[in-house]
């Protein structure tokens, strides 16, 4: 018997799905109340359905066996739910398991953009979190936080940092997304080898808006920033991390020594209470001129920890009054299934889990 | 014995040298003069330093053998110089044969910029050919022409017909280059296989001011044209093909579908005239949510005729006042020795040589 | 009104129905009948189910409507079918076909081995094609002829002129193959970019039974050849062309030019009829150090013809009494739909239909 | 002051050169005395030459001067050095230093097939280490010992445990090797993307060679093994892992799970002795029916020890007399620098430095 909290993982077949199990396998505040598909996997072991071939799991963890996702079992088994479904099917469970009494961490689309979920990176607005007390299954103890789509989240940092002290005015991304991030089977490789898509279906929108509710306030409701944002997403044949290019306007424009220092000293609240998924330094500078680069700052993190969390920024140039930069950040951890165990861990130093 | 022109291929031995000899092996106004490079291959047939190997050289053409670079044996052979040669060695050399008397055709970008060199696309400044008038070569019958940049070509045949009736005032552009823009060996396998390099040497700069001077006119001394324009240039692990992301403001917003038919409509002197080496329909707009792609649309053209000498656009949306779309071009056809190609047709009918 | 047999397209929202799609679209000898695939894509255009985007098909065929596949309506429309259908559903259906009075041409596994089925490679064993005689539905008109596996195919040209000049004794291959070979979506681009997969399901079992039996003789019933043959199959990130590495010995060791010879000199009967898609040289030796390539040499053929159809042979080289070779085949084409396409040309000629 | 013994580098700028840097870093029985490379590099630090950007160097260490590379220099900084020098340069410069007293550990090409120098993988032919005592600088405590080509090597591991128990007749290789084993910058992107390139110069030589000098005796000279050895070598869009596909015949057929038993039970000395960089077992044998592949197996090692120094075998199966099967190894760790860094640990405890 441990203190430990228990929690479940939705999804767990799949590429997010089985990155929770990764980052869980070993955590301070967690230990694995069950794992859930579809009827499809029922009974597997997670050895028999594994995608992630990069990690060397437990023995003990891919011989448990996968079980039906039904909302009672969930519920009897956890107090947690790490969700990595699909937004569509993600949509009714989640809110379900909220009313149960389930706090959901989610990684789906699905509950976004509602007036009452907090969209969380706790180095960005850890404030948003006091949302989940205006949701009604609040006082049950459920209720549901979700992290930002993969791409938005890799911006979501620098530019946090950037609006705070100089305002956004304007900011126009093109994107270079990897591979993983269509999860699996996904992108056919005789689509992508020797070439690049310029079309990822919904998630332009996606970061136009997000971006917005993120860097906007909490007030009882939420005020969403107000800038002009346009984003352009590109496939291209990288394995793992969304490079992305930016050209940047503020309302007031510092000189570039100043701008790399405010990225630079850029913290956040995850760092301060350390918790245990984050990086001390979650925005990293580099000064090459050919940096970020994803084959070698995809993983990018503090020396011996929080491997694939921090943000990486390079090729930072003023011009006239614009900036231009590229960010780089691993989309299936910092962007994905690390980006809802921060946020659990930041639920659980507020003391709402 | 015809009454085609004599031309001579300086720097034979490269990539874009050879896309010159490509496309002039059965040119109706044109014929070899001889090959030219340095003295590490002197004496050596083209088919014993051959670069490309897509394309089915005839056996002369890969029995001719390289000459060594120097201007009287060039001035000696030929009418017309095309230039494929790097920088700083086309620099003197080109100055040099303009003296003598030859109608230099150039890929290199060190007279891009010269006051009185025209920096020609003849479907975006065909007028700017005049210029060539002030050269003090030009008494002697010599005289330079440039074309632009790879990346910068392929983004000014839309932007050309988008200026023209709406007016720019903003371009922020995100480039996807392909490998063979390096030339050859080019980028190293290990650094680029699975990965972005997000830097281009003096490729941004080159973009960045090319694109004022096409865009501007020609009144006896160039006047730039004035808009804001922000270039981020990345190499992806591509072949052929620049594919390029857009995001516009114009001074007159129109609507969607009129944008749309303005770039349709566009044609320009060459599909006028008919100059062998240009499509009729120089732009190509792709309605499918997924084009532009590299794999795809490289090699557009007319159906029969110019192949790889079309840009394609495709993924024209508008937002707000802004419009984004992406644009493809084929950077060592279009982009390349296929745009000086397409000079010295303009020049030959114009009467210039 | 043409006096063309007409064919049905069977499985034509496959990439190996596409391809003969485009192989037939102007065919001296055939004109559609029909395209036939599942309830599916019922009713839909092969424009709206287009795999292959690397060939431009005329605007008509691209309107054609897919039918749903069923005995009686294909019956109706066609003399001849081409089957570009799974193994598992071919089996039934193209016996059926065989039983109403269809030629079927088919590229599936299902009938390969069957005692009286021809499995034909005309260059290789144009003598088999009389065993369709002794299939029951032959009195009807019908009767089934399939073409080999594409890395079968690609060996098997070479081999024919090897061992009967030779006699094989021991054969041991390794492939490097193609993803087209896979169909589409097949495989995964997170799983082989950057990699090799070194297995391919069923694979090896076929390269090391088929070859015995296109080698061996048709009496009346087939006689396998009698060899040893040792084959490890691999994918590699590739889209087209399947390399295969051999090392052969033979009963008989000729020195290394009488070998090319043999290979150079090779026929077969396609070449002498003028079949339409048959290459007249179907062997080229390459003596290049580093050739064939499948980026250089999957689409060798004639020069202006039969493109995709040649197989390239090089690096032979003698070592004590084994020989060393690579050998590279198209393997969608040669290997693929264009094999079947071929045994239709050559059931033309001998009067089958 | 430590009681380590003083290692230089030489070739300190190379690949190779860099990865005996990575693996030396924090080694325990060397340390560094100097970093070695030709003019060009001199006075310049590590981290001003990095080629390895996978690594994590330690600050001083990028901060290391490359020093020319002279040997009285080289002699006065060191006991032993680590040869990552092209082999032309080799061949003079390590027996000189050899001459001066120095023990070299070579990974070049040149001294490996000298009657006197031992090619040694401690694993496969520990006892081959005795033929430095005839080396003629022996006596003043200097002598040269190599590693084998890194195809070589993979397949020597496995090779030795089936050649000891069952006697091997004959071998067919074919190899399927990765970018890094041709060094920085090494096959040029454009030659590379989405094709296999069959021919690497050298390589098969030194695999018919080699092998059998690793697997035959040392009696006070060289008694090569006696077996038939053919290899067909090719380039592969990979990065780091050479796969090999194996065709096998032995005097003694053993069935197949004895021959997997006697794979797996193999170990050698190193594990013995506990060498540092030794992993306890040298073989792995995956059942898996898709292993090993590059990208999930180059890295195989002991669990947190001796990454890329095992060598994985896969997909064994009897067929008839013969056996198949693929292997894969670090063609840089295990095949390259990690191979010499294990014969010095060798010689280390056999008291020769």
């Amino acid at each position: 018997m441990t203190d430990k909290i228990k929690v479940a993982i939705l999804g767990a077949t799949g590429m997010i799905g089985q990155r929770f199990v990764q980052l869980l396998e070993d955590h301070p505040y967690f230990e694995f109340g069950g794992f859930y598909a579809s009827e499809r996997s029922e009974g597997k072991t997670l050895g028999e359905v594994l995608k992630i071939r990069d990690h060397r799991f437990k023995e003990e963890t891919l011989e448990m066996k996968i079980e039906l996702l039904e909302t009672e079992r969930v519920a009897a088994s956890s107090r947690v739910a790490f969700s990595g479904l699909p937004s569509d099917t993600a949509k009714d469970i989640e809110s379900e398991l909220a009313r149960t009494g389930l706090a959901v961490f989610s990684n789906a689309g699905a509950h976004r953009m509602s007036p009452d979920v907090p969209l969380l990176i706790p180095e960005v607005n850890a404030e948003h979190i006091e949302a989940v007390k205006g949701q009604t299954s609040f006082d049950n103890g459920g209720f549901i936080v979700t992290n930002a789509n993969c791409s938005t989240t890799g911006i979501a940092l620098p530019l946090k940092a950037l609006h705070e002290a100089y305002g956004l005015d304007l900011v126009t991304v093109s994107t270079y997304q990897a591979l993983s991030g269509a999860g699996y089977p996904g992108v056919p490789s005789m689509d992508i080898l020797g070439n690049v898509i310029p079309y990822i279906g919904g998630e332009e929108e996606k970061m136009e808006t997000e971006i917005k509710k993120m860097l906007g306030k909490w007030n009882g409701g939420f005020e969403f920033a107000d800038f002009s944002m346009f984003a352009n997403c590109a496939r291209v044949p990288v394995l793992d991390g969304h490079l992305e290019s930016m050209v940047l306007k503020f309302r007031e424009t510092p000189d570039s020594d100043e701008l790399i220092r405010t990225l630079e000293s850029f913290r956040g609240l995850p760092g301060e209470f350390r918790l245990p998924t984050a990086p001390i330094h979650p925005l990293i500078v580099r000064k090459e001129r050919d940096r970020p680069q994803p084959a070698l700052d995809a993983f990018a993190g503090d020396p011996e920890r929080a491997r694939g969390m921090a943000v990486t920024v390079g090729r930072v140039r003023r011009s006239g009054d614009y900036f231009k930069m590229f960010c780089l950040s691993h989309n299936t951890l910092r962007g994905g299934a690390g980006g809802s165990v921060l946020n659990a861990e930041l639920a659980k130093v507020k003391g709402l889990i």
